[in-house]
Protein backbone atom coordinates (compact mmCIF):
# COMPACT_ATOMS: atom_id res chain seq x y z
CA UNK A 1 0.00 0.00 0.00
CA UNK A 2 1.40 3.39 -1.13
CA UNK A 3 -0.54 5.76 1.32
CA UNK A 4 0.41 8.52 -0.45
CA UNK A 5 -0.75 7.26 -4.12
CA UNK A 6 -3.87 5.94 -2.88
CA UNK A 7 -4.60 9.14 -0.86
CA UNK A 8 -4.29 11.05 -4.16
CA UNK A 9 -6.35 8.52 -6.26
CA UNK A 10 -9.00 7.53 -4.23
CA UNK A 11 -9.67 9.65 -1.49
CA UNK A 12 -8.86 13.12 -2.54
CA UNK A 13 -11.54 13.12 -5.41
CA UNK A 14 -14.17 12.91 -3.40
CA UNK A 15 -12.59 15.75 -0.91
CA UNK A 16 -14.05 19.03 -2.31
CA UNK A 17 -15.09 21.24 0.68
CA UNK A 18 -13.22 24.46 1.03
CA UNK A 19 -12.72 23.63 4.71
CA UNK A 20 -10.81 20.47 3.51
CA UNK A 21 -7.94 22.89 1.81
CA UNK A 22 -7.95 19.88 -0.23
CA UNK A 23 -6.49 17.45 2.45
CA UNK A 24 -3.55 19.67 2.34
CA UNK A 25 -3.53 20.07 5.91
CA UNK A 26 -3.30 18.03 9.11
CA UNK A 27 -6.68 19.06 10.29
CA UNK A 28 -9.55 20.05 8.70
CA UNK A 29 -12.31 23.43 9.32
CA UNK A 30 -15.87 21.82 10.11
CA UNK A 31 -18.94 24.46 8.82
CA UNK A 32 -20.66 24.99 11.73
CA UNK A 33 -24.25 27.34 11.43
CA UNK A 34 -27.03 25.29 13.10
CA UNK A 35 -25.96 23.85 16.28
CA UNK A 36 -23.65 20.92 15.41
CA UNK A 37 -23.95 17.13 16.49
CA UNK A 38 -21.19 14.40 15.89
CA UNK A 39 -21.72 10.94 15.80
CA UNK A 40 -18.84 7.95 14.86
CA UNK A 41 -19.26 4.05 14.37
CA UNK A 42 -16.72 1.82 13.48
CA UNK A 43 -16.86 -0.93 11.25
CA UNK A 44 -14.94 -4.39 11.64
CA UNK A 45 -14.33 -7.02 8.60
CA UNK A 46 -15.68 -9.94 10.33
CA UNK A 47 -17.91 -8.18 13.02
CA UNK A 48 -19.70 -6.22 11.22
CA UNK A 49 -19.81 -6.84 7.79
CA UNK A 50 -18.39 -9.99 6.32
CA UNK A 51 -15.44 -10.73 4.50
CA UNK A 52 -17.39 -12.01 1.43
CA UNK A 53 -19.60 -8.96 1.16
CA UNK A 54 -19.01 -7.19 -1.93
CA UNK A 55 -16.02 -4.11 -1.26
CA UNK A 56 -18.74 -1.58 -2.35
CA UNK A 57 -21.11 -2.15 0.07
CA UNK A 58 -18.69 -1.63 2.91
CA UNK A 59 -18.47 2.10 2.18
CA UNK A 60 -22.13 2.10 1.82
CA UNK A 61 -22.91 0.48 4.96
CA UNK A 62 -20.20 2.74 6.75
CA UNK A 63 -22.22 5.94 5.56
CA UNK A 64 -25.61 4.61 6.30
CA UNK A 65 -24.79 3.21 10.05
CA UNK A 66 -23.46 6.89 10.77
CA UNK A 67 -26.19 8.80 8.56
CA UNK A 68 -28.91 6.73 10.25
CA UNK A 69 -28.36 8.47 13.47
CA UNK A 70 -27.85 12.39 12.75
CA UNK A 71 -31.36 11.77 10.64
CA UNK A 72 -33.16 10.23 13.75
CA UNK A 73 -31.70 13.33 15.53
CA UNK A 74 -33.96 15.44 13.68
CA UNK A 75 -30.47 16.92 11.70
CA UNK A 76 -29.03 16.32 8.31
CA UNK A 77 -25.37 15.25 7.53
CA UNK A 78 -22.74 17.20 6.76
CA UNK A 79 -19.16 17.09 7.20
CA UNK A 80 -17.09 13.63 7.49
CA UNK A 81 -13.88 12.08 8.28
CA UNK A 82 -13.03 8.98 7.52
CA UNK A 83 -10.16 6.28 8.93
CA UNK A 84 -9.61 3.17 7.27
CA UNK A 85 -6.76 0.38 9.04
CA UNK A 86 -6.12 -1.55 5.32
CA UNK A 87 -4.65 -4.96 5.32
CA UNK A 88 -1.63 -4.90 4.05
CA UNK A 89 -1.29 -6.26 0.88
CA UNK A 90 -4.83 -5.97 0.18
CA UNK A 91 -4.97 -5.07 -3.67
CA UNK A 92 -5.88 -1.30 -4.90
CA UNK A 93 -8.71 -2.32 -7.01
CA UNK A 94 -10.42 -3.40 -3.73
CA UNK A 95 -9.72 -0.33 -1.81
CA UNK A 96 -10.95 1.56 -5.30
CA UNK A 97 -14.11 -0.47 -4.67
CA UNK A 98 -14.94 0.81 -1.10
CA UNK A 99 -14.13 3.91 -2.35
CA UNK A 100 -16.85 3.45 -5.16
CA UNK A 101 -19.11 2.47 -2.34
CA UNK A 102 -18.32 5.73 -0.27
CA UNK A 103 -18.26 7.54 -3.11
CA UNK A 104 -21.66 7.03 -3.89
CA UNK A 105 -23.36 7.58 -0.52
CA UNK A 106 -20.89 10.39 0.17
CA UNK A 107 -22.84 12.06 -2.88
CA UNK A 108 -26.44 10.58 -2.47
CA UNK A 109 -26.83 12.29 1.34
CA UNK A 110 -24.65 15.33 0.19
CA UNK A 111 -21.72 14.14 2.83
CA UNK A 112 -18.85 16.62 2.57
CA UNK A 113 -15.55 14.44 3.34
CA UNK A 114 -13.33 16.80 4.93
CA UNK A 115 -10.23 14.40 6.21
CA UNK A 116 -9.01 11.43 7.83
CA UNK A 117 -6.48 9.13 8.54
CA UNK A 118 -5.34 6.10 5.97
CA UNK A 119 -3.02 3.08 7.95
CA UNK A 120 -1.95 0.24 7.43
CA UNK A 121 -3.01 -2.97 9.43
CA UNK A 122 -2.28 -6.56 9.90
CA UNK A 123 -5.73 -7.03 11.17
CA UNK A 124 -9.22 -7.03 9.54
CA UNK A 125 -10.55 -4.20 7.51
CA UNK A 126 -11.84 -1.88 9.71
CA UNK A 127 -13.26 1.35 9.02
CA UNK A 128 -14.33 4.30 11.40
CA UNK A 129 -16.72 7.40 9.98
CA UNK A 130 -16.93 10.93 12.21
CA UNK A 131 -19.74 12.25 10.47
CA UNK A 132 -21.09 15.75 12.07
CA UNK A 133 -24.97 16.70 11.51
CA UNK A 134 -26.47 20.22 11.32
CA UNK A 135 -29.96 20.15 13.72
CA UNK A 136 -32.97 21.15 12.16
CA UNK A 137 -34.34 22.84 15.32
CA UNK A 138 -31.74 24.16 17.59
CA UNK A 139 -30.52 21.24 19.45
CA UNK A 140 -31.27 17.43 18.57
CA UNK A 141 -34.16 15.25 19.55
CA UNK A 142 -32.51 13.69 22.19
CA UNK A 143 -33.60 9.75 23.39
CA UNK A 144 -34.29 11.27 26.81
CA UNK A 145 -37.50 13.54 25.54
CA UNK A 146 -39.75 11.05 26.18
CA UNK A 147 -42.85 11.25 28.77
CA UNK A 148 -45.28 8.63 30.01
CA UNK A 149 -48.32 8.58 27.78
CA UNK A 150 -46.82 9.44 24.68
CA UNK A 151 -46.94 7.34 21.77
CA UNK A 152 -43.92 5.58 20.09
CA UNK A 153 -43.87 5.57 16.32
CA UNK A 154 -41.79 3.75 13.98
CA UNK A 155 -40.39 4.60 10.64
CA UNK A 156 -39.40 1.34 8.41
CA UNK A 157 -39.98 -2.26 8.59
CA UNK A 158 -38.24 -4.59 11.53
CA UNK A 159 -36.16 -7.95 10.58
CA UNK A 160 -34.70 -7.03 7.61
CA UNK A 161 -31.06 -6.54 9.26
CA UNK A 162 -31.44 -10.32 10.86
CA UNK A 163 -33.11 -11.89 7.81
CA UNK A 164 -30.52 -10.34 5.60
CA UNK A 165 -27.45 -11.72 7.93
CA UNK A 166 -28.65 -14.91 6.93
CA UNK A 167 -28.85 -14.64 4.02
CA UNK A 168 -25.47 -12.98 2.94
CA UNK A 169 -23.60 -15.47 5.25
CA UNK A 170 -24.89 -17.91 2.46
CA UNK A 171 -23.68 -15.29 0.01
CA UNK A 172 -27.01 -14.49 -1.59
CA UNK A 173 -27.63 -11.62 -3.55
CA UNK A 174 -31.66 -11.41 -2.86
CA UNK A 175 -33.07 -8.32 -1.63
CA UNK A 176 -32.49 -9.85 2.07
CA UNK A 177 -29.02 -10.34 1.84
CA UNK A 178 -28.70 -7.33 -0.22
CA UNK A 179 -30.58 -4.99 3.14
CA UNK A 180 -28.09 -6.72 5.56
CA UNK A 181 -24.79 -5.48 3.34
CA UNK A 182 -26.33 -1.43 2.25
CA UNK A 183 -29.34 -0.90 4.87
CA UNK A 184 -32.07 0.85 3.91
CA UNK A 185 -32.47 3.81 5.93
CA UNK A 186 -34.36 6.74 7.06
CA UNK A 187 -34.26 9.59 4.76
CA UNK A 188 -33.94 13.86 4.71
CA UNK A 189 -37.90 13.86 5.48
CA UNK A 190 -37.97 11.80 8.15
CA UNK A 191 -35.43 13.56 9.95
CA UNK A 192 -37.54 16.91 8.74
CA UNK A 193 -40.61 14.67 10.55
CA UNK A 194 -38.43 13.58 13.53
CA UNK A 195 -37.75 17.71 14.18
CA UNK A 196 -41.07 18.91 13.99
CA UNK A 197 -42.70 16.33 15.83
CA UNK A 198 -40.59 13.95 18.19
CA UNK A 199 -40.18 14.54 22.19
CA UNK A 200 -37.89 11.63 21.88
CA UNK A 201 -35.35 9.64 18.79
CA UNK A 202 -33.13 7.40 18.17
CA UNK A 203 -32.31 4.53 15.23
CA UNK A 204 -33.60 1.19 15.95
CA UNK A 205 -29.93 -0.56 15.31
CA UNK A 206 -29.75 -3.15 17.85
CA UNK A 207 -32.68 -4.54 17.72
CA UNK A 208 -36.33 -3.02 18.57
CA UNK A 209 -36.86 -4.73 21.61
CA UNK A 210 -33.93 -3.67 23.00
CA UNK A 211 -33.59 -0.22 21.69
CA UNK A 212 -37.48 0.92 22.96
CA UNK A 213 -36.40 0.33 26.09
CA UNK A 214 -33.45 2.55 26.06
CA UNK A 215 -35.42 5.15 25.24
CA UNK A 216 -37.92 4.67 27.71
CA UNK A 217 -34.83 4.55 30.31
CA UNK A 218 -33.07 7.71 28.75
CA UNK A 219 -36.68 9.33 29.39
CA UNK A 220 -37.72 7.82 32.70
CA UNK A 221 -40.06 5.98 31.80
CA UNK A 222 -41.43 1.97 30.81
CA UNK A 223 -42.84 0.84 27.69
CA UNK A 224 -45.63 -1.30 26.91
CA UNK A 225 -45.39 -2.36 23.02
CA UNK A 226 -48.29 -4.13 20.92
CA UNK A 227 -46.75 -6.37 18.75
CA UNK A 228 -48.97 -6.97 16.16
CA UNK A 229 -48.63 -3.34 15.03
CA UNK A 230 -44.85 -3.66 14.45
CA UNK A 231 -44.40 -3.65 10.42
CA UNK A 232 -42.21 -6.76 9.90
CA UNK A 233 -40.05 -8.13 7.12
CA UNK A 234 -41.81 -11.23 7.33
CA UNK A 235 -45.10 -10.37 8.72
CA UNK A 236 -46.28 -13.62 11.12
CA UNK A 237 -48.71 -14.33 13.61
CA UNK A 238 -46.58 -16.30 15.90
CA UNK A 239 -44.65 -15.13 18.79
CA UNK A 240 -41.54 -16.50 18.48
CA UNK A 241 -41.31 -15.54 14.84
CA UNK A 242 -42.21 -12.04 15.53
CA UNK A 243 -39.63 -11.43 18.88
CA UNK A 244 -36.76 -13.27 16.72
CA UNK A 245 -37.52 -10.07 14.15
CA UNK A 246 -38.04 -7.36 16.53
CA UNK A 247 -34.49 -8.29 18.90
CA UNK A 248 -32.05 -9.19 15.47
CA UNK A 249 -30.94 -5.51 14.92
CA UNK A 250 -28.80 -4.02 11.63
CA UNK A 251 -32.18 -2.49 10.44
CA UNK A 252 -32.08 1.22 11.30
CA UNK A 253 -35.60 2.55 11.54
CA UNK A 254 -36.62 5.41 13.60
CA UNK A 255 -38.17 4.72 16.45
CA UNK A 256 -40.19 8.14 17.85
CA UNK A 257 -42.19 8.98 21.21
CA UNK A 258 -44.72 11.45 20.13
CA UNK A 259 -47.00 13.93 22.46
CA UNK A 260 -50.68 13.65 21.57
CA UNK A 261 -52.68 11.94 18.66
CA UNK A 262 -51.21 13.79 14.88
CA UNK A 263 -50.68 11.66 12.18
CA UNK A 264 -47.41 10.95 11.31
CA UNK A 265 -46.77 10.63 7.69
CA UNK A 266 -44.04 7.59 7.28
CA UNK A 267 -44.81 6.31 10.65
CA UNK A 268 -46.95 3.46 12.14
CA UNK A 269 -47.62 3.46 16.10
CA UNK A 270 -46.33 0.57 17.87
CA UNK A 271 -47.05 1.45 21.31
CA UNK A 272 -46.69 3.83 24.73
CA UNK A 273 -44.31 5.35 27.41
CA UNK A 274 -45.44 4.46 30.33
CA UNK A 275 -45.15 5.50 34.39
CA UNK A 276 -44.57 1.98 34.94
CA UNK A 277 -40.74 1.39 34.53
CA UNK A 278 -39.85 -2.05 31.83
CA UNK A 279 -41.32 -3.27 28.90
CA UNK A 280 -44.42 -5.09 28.83
CA UNK A 281 -45.71 -6.37 25.63
CA UNK A 282 -49.06 -7.73 24.17
CA UNK A 283 -49.93 -9.48 21.08
CA UNK A 284 -53.43 -8.47 20.29
CA UNK A 285 -54.55 -8.04 23.57
CA UNK A 286 -52.28 -10.93 25.38
CA UNK A 287 -49.36 -10.57 27.46
CA UNK A 288 -46.36 -11.84 26.06
CA UNK A 289 -43.03 -12.34 28.08
CA UNK A 290 -40.44 -10.65 26.74
CA UNK A 291 -37.17 -12.67 25.72
CA UNK A 292 -33.96 -12.91 27.63
CA UNK A 293 -32.18 -11.09 24.83
CA UNK A 294 -33.80 -7.65 23.72
CA UNK A 295 -31.39 -7.29 20.98
CA UNK A 296 -27.23 -6.93 20.46
CA UNK A 297 -25.70 -5.44 23.21
CA UNK A 298 -23.17 -2.84 23.21
CA UNK B 1 -15.78 -7.99 26.38
CA UNK B 2 -19.51 -6.56 28.05
CA UNK B 3 -19.56 -3.47 25.78
CA UNK B 4 -22.13 -2.10 27.92
CA UNK B 5 -20.47 -2.63 31.26
CA UNK B 6 -17.07 -1.27 29.67
CA UNK B 7 -18.86 1.78 28.13
CA UNK B 8 -20.50 2.48 32.16
CA UNK B 9 -16.88 1.19 33.92
CA UNK B 10 -14.13 3.15 32.23
CA UNK B 11 -15.90 5.51 29.30
CA UNK B 12 -18.91 7.35 30.99
CA UNK B 13 -16.70 8.87 34.01
CA UNK B 14 -15.02 10.16 31.68
CA UNK B 15 -17.75 12.41 30.04
CA UNK B 16 -18.68 14.88 31.58
CA UNK B 17 -19.13 17.55 28.81
CA UNK B 18 -23.65 18.52 28.74
CA UNK B 19 -22.96 17.98 25.05
CA UNK B 20 -22.29 14.28 25.15
CA UNK B 21 -25.42 14.16 27.45
CA UNK B 22 -24.34 11.25 29.56
CA UNK B 23 -23.51 8.80 26.40
CA UNK B 24 -26.81 8.22 26.47
CA UNK B 25 -27.35 9.38 23.37
CA UNK B 26 -26.47 8.15 19.50
CA UNK B 27 -24.95 11.37 18.73
CA UNK B 28 -22.70 14.22 20.93
CA UNK B 29 -23.35 18.27 20.43
CA UNK B 30 -20.36 19.65 19.40
CA UNK B 31 -18.89 23.16 21.31
CA UNK B 32 -18.34 25.58 19.45
CA UNK B 33 -17.76 29.18 19.38
CA UNK B 34 -14.92 30.40 17.80
CA UNK B 35 -13.51 28.74 14.14
CA UNK B 36 -13.95 24.58 15.03
CA UNK B 37 -10.97 22.43 13.25
CA UNK B 38 -10.98 18.65 13.58
CA UNK B 39 -8.32 15.81 12.96
CA UNK B 40 -9.01 12.52 13.60
CA UNK B 41 -5.85 9.74 13.64
CA UNK B 42 -5.70 6.39 14.10
CA UNK B 43 -3.07 4.13 15.56
CA UNK B 44 -2.86 -0.08 15.09
CA UNK B 45 -1.17 -2.15 17.48
CA UNK B 46 1.93 -3.25 15.89
CA UNK B 47 2.46 -0.38 13.57
CA UNK B 48 1.86 2.91 15.48
CA UNK B 49 2.58 1.36 18.90
CA UNK B 50 4.68 -2.22 19.64
CA UNK B 51 2.83 -4.87 21.12
CA UNK B 52 4.66 -4.70 24.67
CA UNK B 53 4.21 -0.69 24.92
CA UNK B 54 2.28 -0.47 28.42
CA UNK B 55 -1.09 -0.13 28.07
CA UNK B 56 -1.77 3.52 29.68
CA UNK B 57 1.27 4.60 27.11
CA UNK B 58 -1.13 3.78 24.62
CA UNK B 59 -4.21 5.91 26.06
CA UNK B 60 -1.85 8.83 26.00
CA UNK B 61 0.04 8.24 22.38
CA UNK B 62 -3.52 8.71 20.94
CA UNK B 63 -4.75 11.46 22.46
CA UNK B 64 -0.78 13.13 22.29
CA UNK B 65 -0.69 12.67 18.33
CA UNK B 66 -3.82 14.63 17.70
CA UNK B 67 -3.64 17.34 20.54
CA UNK B 68 -0.26 18.03 18.48
CA UNK B 69 -2.10 18.65 15.43
CA UNK B 70 -4.55 21.22 17.38
CA UNK B 71 -1.64 22.97 18.85
CA UNK B 72 0.39 23.39 15.18
CA UNK B 73 -3.05 25.41 13.67
CA UNK B 74 -2.73 27.37 16.63
CA UNK B 75 -5.56 26.04 18.08
CA UNK B 76 -6.38 24.60 21.62
CA UNK B 77 -7.89 21.42 21.61
CA UNK B 78 -12.03 20.81 22.54
CA UNK B 79 -14.04 18.22 21.89
CA UNK B 80 -13.10 14.24 21.73
CA UNK B 81 -14.59 11.23 19.86
CA UNK B 82 -13.10 7.53 20.65
CA UNK B 83 -13.59 4.66 18.82
CA UNK B 84 -11.80 1.80 20.06
CA UNK B 85 -11.59 -1.84 18.09
CA UNK B 86 -10.65 -4.00 21.47
CA UNK B 87 -8.94 -7.61 20.59
CA UNK B 88 -11.77 -10.32 22.10
CA UNK B 89 -10.87 -12.13 24.64
CA UNK B 90 -7.55 -9.22 25.98
CA UNK B 91 -8.54 -8.42 29.35
CA UNK B 92 -10.64 -5.68 31.26
CA UNK B 93 -7.71 -5.22 33.47
CA UNK B 94 -5.72 -4.13 30.40
CA UNK B 95 -8.96 -2.28 29.30
CA UNK B 96 -8.48 -0.06 32.36
CA UNK B 97 -5.10 0.48 31.81
CA UNK B 98 -5.41 2.09 28.71
CA UNK B 99 -7.95 4.43 30.07
CA UNK B 100 -6.24 5.79 32.70
CA UNK B 101 -3.61 7.03 30.12
CA UNK B 102 -6.72 8.45 28.46
CA UNK B 103 -8.11 10.09 31.38
CA UNK B 104 -4.49 11.31 32.24
CA UNK B 105 -3.92 13.45 28.92
CA UNK B 106 -7.88 13.97 28.76
CA UNK B 107 -7.42 16.02 31.95
CA UNK B 108 -3.93 17.39 31.06
CA UNK B 109 -5.00 19.50 28.10
CA UNK B 110 -8.71 19.55 29.27
CA UNK B 111 -10.55 18.01 26.36
CA UNK B 112 -14.44 16.97 26.94
CA UNK B 113 -14.90 13.35 25.55
CA UNK B 114 -18.07 13.91 23.92
CA UNK B 115 -18.98 10.01 22.11
CA UNK B 116 -17.63 7.36 20.56
CA UNK B 117 -17.48 3.89 19.38
CA UNK B 118 -16.49 0.18 21.50
CA UNK B 119 -16.30 -2.37 19.21
CA UNK B 120 -14.60 -6.21 18.93
CA UNK B 121 -12.43 -7.07 16.47
CA UNK B 122 -10.72 -10.60 15.91
CA UNK B 123 -7.42 -8.24 15.19
CA UNK B 124 -4.22 -6.01 16.51
CA UNK B 125 -6.06 -3.34 19.31
CA UNK B 126 -7.03 -0.12 16.70
CA UNK B 127 -7.93 3.18 18.33
CA UNK B 128 -9.28 6.09 16.40
CA UNK B 129 -9.78 9.76 18.09
CA UNK B 130 -11.24 12.24 16.32
CA UNK B 131 -10.49 15.65 17.85
CA UNK B 132 -12.21 19.20 17.80
CA UNK B 133 -9.86 22.72 18.50
CA UNK B 134 -11.02 26.01 18.86
CA UNK B 135 -8.95 28.50 16.97
CA UNK B 136 -7.04 31.12 18.46
CA UNK B 137 -7.55 33.09 15.32
CA UNK B 138 -10.30 33.54 12.82
CA UNK B 139 -8.67 30.70 10.93
CA UNK B 140 -6.34 27.95 11.48
CA UNK B 141 -2.48 28.41 10.44
CA UNK B 142 -2.11 26.28 7.16
CA UNK B 143 0.47 24.38 5.76
CA UNK B 144 -0.27 26.65 2.44
CA UNK B 145 0.36 30.27 4.09
CA UNK B 146 4.56 29.99 3.25
CA UNK B 147 6.27 32.71 1.01
CA UNK B 148 9.81 32.89 -0.30
CA UNK B 149 12.16 34.44 1.79
CA UNK B 150 10.43 33.58 5.04
CA UNK B 151 12.62 31.84 8.10
CA UNK B 152 11.78 28.11 8.89
CA UNK B 153 12.03 27.65 13.20
CA UNK B 154 11.01 24.62 14.60
CA UNK B 155 10.25 23.59 18.31
CA UNK B 156 11.29 21.32 20.21
CA UNK B 157 14.19 18.36 19.36
CA UNK B 158 14.36 15.93 15.91
CA UNK B 159 15.10 12.62 16.61
CA UNK B 160 13.63 11.14 19.71
CA UNK B 161 11.11 9.19 18.08
CA UNK B 162 13.51 7.12 16.18
CA UNK B 163 15.71 6.35 19.13
CA UNK B 164 12.70 6.11 21.34
CA UNK B 165 11.67 3.32 18.92
CA UNK B 166 14.70 1.19 19.00
CA UNK B 167 15.17 1.58 22.89
CA UNK B 168 11.03 0.55 22.59
CA UNK B 169 11.70 -2.18 20.71
CA UNK B 170 14.37 -3.58 22.79
CA UNK B 171 11.87 -3.45 25.95
CA UNK B 172 13.70 -0.24 27.72
CA UNK B 173 12.15 1.75 30.08
CA UNK B 174 14.68 4.43 29.08
CA UNK B 175 13.86 8.36 28.69
CA UNK B 176 14.28 7.76 25.00
CA UNK B 177 12.10 4.27 25.10
CA UNK B 178 9.22 6.53 26.81
CA UNK B 179 9.51 9.28 24.55
CA UNK B 180 8.50 6.73 21.90
CA UNK B 181 5.58 5.81 23.78
CA UNK B 182 4.67 8.66 25.34
CA UNK B 183 5.52 11.39 23.16
CA UNK B 184 6.46 15.06 24.26
CA UNK B 185 4.23 17.27 21.96
CA UNK B 186 4.23 21.28 21.89
CA UNK B 187 1.90 22.97 24.66
CA UNK B 188 -0.95 25.45 24.30
CA UNK B 189 1.96 28.15 24.90
CA UNK B 190 2.94 26.98 21.47
CA UNK B 191 -0.12 27.16 19.83
CA UNK B 192 -0.31 30.43 21.10
CA UNK B 193 2.38 31.51 19.82
CA UNK B 194 1.69 30.05 16.56
CA UNK B 195 -1.40 31.80 15.96
CA UNK B 196 0.52 35.34 16.50
CA UNK B 197 3.57 35.00 14.75
CA UNK B 198 3.38 31.78 11.91
CA UNK B 199 2.39 32.37 8.15
CA UNK B 200 1.78 29.12 7.71
CA UNK B 201 2.59 26.39 10.24
CA UNK B 202 2.26 22.26 10.74
CA UNK B 203 3.53 19.45 13.32
CA UNK B 204 6.57 17.09 12.11
CA UNK B 205 5.40 13.90 12.98
CA UNK B 206 6.82 11.81 9.39
CA UNK B 207 10.25 12.93 9.94
CA UNK B 208 11.96 16.60 9.82
CA UNK B 209 12.54 16.79 5.94
CA UNK B 210 9.66 15.50 4.25
CA UNK B 211 7.64 17.90 6.71
CA UNK B 212 9.92 20.82 5.80
CA UNK B 213 9.06 19.07 1.93
CA UNK B 214 5.77 19.07 2.58
CA UNK B 215 5.05 23.13 4.15
CA UNK B 216 7.36 24.76 1.70
CA UNK B 217 5.25 22.29 -1.44
CA UNK B 218 1.58 23.00 0.15
CA UNK B 219 3.00 26.92 0.30
CA UNK B 220 4.16 27.23 -3.76
CA UNK B 221 8.23 27.50 -2.26
CA UNK B 222 10.85 25.46 -1.87
CA UNK B 223 13.04 25.02 1.62
CA UNK B 224 16.40 25.67 2.46
CA UNK B 225 17.80 23.90 5.78
CA UNK B 226 20.96 24.58 7.73
CA UNK B 227 21.42 21.61 9.15
CA UNK B 228 23.91 22.87 11.78
CA UNK B 229 21.12 24.43 13.23
CA UNK B 230 18.42 21.71 13.76
CA UNK B 231 18.09 20.79 17.90
CA UNK B 232 18.87 16.83 17.93
CA UNK B 233 18.04 14.10 20.15
CA UNK B 234 21.71 13.13 19.55
CA UNK B 235 23.51 16.01 19.08
CA UNK B 236 26.26 14.71 15.81
CA UNK B 237 28.36 16.70 13.59
CA UNK B 238 28.23 13.73 10.99
CA UNK B 239 26.10 14.06 8.29
CA UNK B 240 24.49 10.71 8.67
CA UNK B 241 23.98 10.73 12.17
CA UNK B 242 22.03 13.89 11.37
CA UNK B 243 20.22 12.77 8.11
CA UNK B 244 18.97 9.81 10.32
CA UNK B 245 17.54 12.07 13.12
CA UNK B 246 16.28 14.43 10.49
CA UNK B 247 13.76 11.30 8.47
CA UNK B 248 12.97 9.67 11.56
CA UNK B 249 9.72 10.38 12.36
CA UNK B 250 7.05 10.35 15.49
CA UNK B 251 8.70 13.82 17.07
CA UNK B 252 5.57 15.49 17.20
CA UNK B 253 7.39 19.57 17.38
CA UNK B 254 6.12 22.33 15.41
CA UNK B 255 7.31 23.65 12.14
CA UNK B 256 6.33 27.02 11.31
CA UNK B 257 7.10 29.89 8.47
CA UNK B 258 7.82 33.04 9.51
CA UNK B 259 7.96 36.73 8.05
CA UNK B 260 10.70 39.27 9.01
CA UNK B 261 13.17 39.32 11.71
CA UNK B 262 11.44 38.79 15.09
CA UNK B 263 12.70 36.54 17.46
CA UNK B 264 9.97 33.96 18.98
CA UNK B 265 10.26 32.13 22.06
CA UNK B 266 10.59 28.83 22.25
CA UNK B 267 11.42 28.31 18.37
CA UNK B 268 14.96 27.58 16.95
CA UNK B 269 15.31 28.84 13.29
CA UNK B 270 16.75 26.09 11.33
CA UNK B 271 16.50 27.94 7.03
CA UNK B 272 14.23 29.50 4.44
CA UNK B 273 11.47 29.10 1.96
CA UNK B 274 13.06 29.71 -1.21
CA UNK B 275 11.99 30.45 -4.49
CA UNK B 276 13.73 27.70 -6.26
CA UNK B 277 11.46 24.37 -5.62
CA UNK B 278 12.93 21.72 -3.94
CA UNK B 279 14.81 20.79 -0.68
CA UNK B 280 18.46 22.25 -0.25
CA UNK B 281 20.57 20.86 2.36
CA UNK B 282 23.94 22.39 4.07
CA UNK B 283 25.98 21.52 6.89
CA UNK B 284 28.61 24.55 7.93
CA UNK B 285 28.34 26.12 4.31
CA UNK B 286 28.85 22.40 2.18
CA UNK B 287 25.75 21.05 0.20
CA UNK B 288 24.76 17.55 1.15
CA UNK B 289 22.60 15.50 -0.69
CA UNK B 290 18.89 14.76 0.66
CA UNK B 291 18.48 11.03 1.29
CA UNK B 292 16.44 8.73 -0.92
CA UNK B 293 14.03 8.76 1.88
CA UNK B 294 12.73 11.82 3.47
CA UNK B 295 10.75 10.58 6.23
CA UNK B 296 7.69 8.09 6.53
CA UNK B 297 5.57 8.32 3.39
CA UNK B 298 1.84 8.40 3.80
Amino acid sequence: MQETDWIQRYIAPLVTAAGADGLRDDVALLSTGAPTIVTMDTLVEGIHFLATDPDDTVGQKLIRVNVSDIFAKGAVPQDALLSIAWPKGRSETRFASVFQGLARDLEAYQIALIGGDLVATDGPLTLTLTLTGQCLNAAPVRRSGGRPGQRLLISGEIGWGGLGLQAARLGETSPAAQRYRVPEIASESTARTVARVAAASMDVSDGLLIDVKRLAEASGCGAALALEHVPLAQPTDHAEGLLNQCTSGDDYCVLIAVEGEQIVPGFVEIGTLTQIPGLQLTLRGQRVNPPSTLGFEH
